[in-house]
């Protein structure tokens, strides 16, 4: 963005920088995966993060299809807030040596990028219905649901005994 | 923490390093909302932010109940997500003159926050119960009914009129 000039004058503006705001997101969130995949020290939540990072990969993709739909080009804006969210995720299992707490934190951590998602796509759903682009909030609420039901599975290892036996 | 050794060695230290980082997060956040109330133009946003920062100001006091049930002492540990959420939104902000298109954007800044705090103060209550600290429990999930109150409200906010008209 700009640091002479106001860039976004409309609710399109908006909406284009935030899904750059998300595109990057999902990239910085597909670097960061292998290493918690690497961490994780139960088998379903390693298979868990296995299975986001396939379904980031297909995120990046129907983020690709709005920018095409929408007509604007393809790319990412820096994120300072994924990259705080990655960067305390990060500090925070350096810290762990347990095996267990750092399933444990490391289910906290993906669970503050899941919302931090869920947000992002939640706005741009409304925002693309509102621009009455119909066709690219279907593709961002197929994107949400999937982050939404990922959020639902990492509560569930976390009641499921994870964090329970660490406890 | 410190760069030299691994600090959080139970589930224990984790909560309370959780705790700390949520701490920082509301002392950061009632920092931002009067910021937020000036930017904001339309009516029910601006007192919205300023229910909300009655809210944070509690959910301080609530915490500081905690570390004081809890026996550890009371205080934050820098937390960069909670910061990189907060240079975004001023980031966005900035780049905004149309008060309309200004107040779609603050509305989805203020639900990033919410969904951090909500994530947040979600494991919290889950790790408490886990550590038999049911007390704790009940004022964590006190701020998390209040967070996830607020995030509602902001959606109805959005949808009511202000982003439609921006649009």
């Amino acid at each position: 963005m700009g640091w002479f000039s106001k860039d976004i004058a409309t609710m399109d503006d908006l909406f284009v920088h935030t899904l750059r705001d998300i595109y990057y997101a999902e990239h910085q969130i597909k670097k960061a995966l292998p290493d918690m995949i690497t961490k994780a020290t139960s088998p379903e939540l390693k298979a868990g993060f296995q299975t986001h990072l396939r379904e980031t990969e297909e995120h990046i993709q129907r983020l690709k299809q709005v920018f095409r739909q929408h007509g604007v080009e393809e790319k990412g804006v820096t994120c300072p807030a994924i990259d705080g969210i990655l960067e305390e995720a990060n500090d925070v299992a350096g810290e762990v040596d347990d095996k267990r707490v750092l399933d444990a934190a490391l289910i906290a951590a993906a669970q503050a990028v899941e919302h931090y998602e869920i947000t992002r796509y939640g706005t741009l759903v409304a925002w693309a219905k509102q621009l009455g682009r119909e066709d690219c909030a279907a593709l961002l609420q197929a994107n949400l649901d999937e982050e939404a039901a990922t959020d639902k599975k990492l509560t569930e290892l976390a009641n499921s005994g994870i964090n329970r036996k660490a406890a």
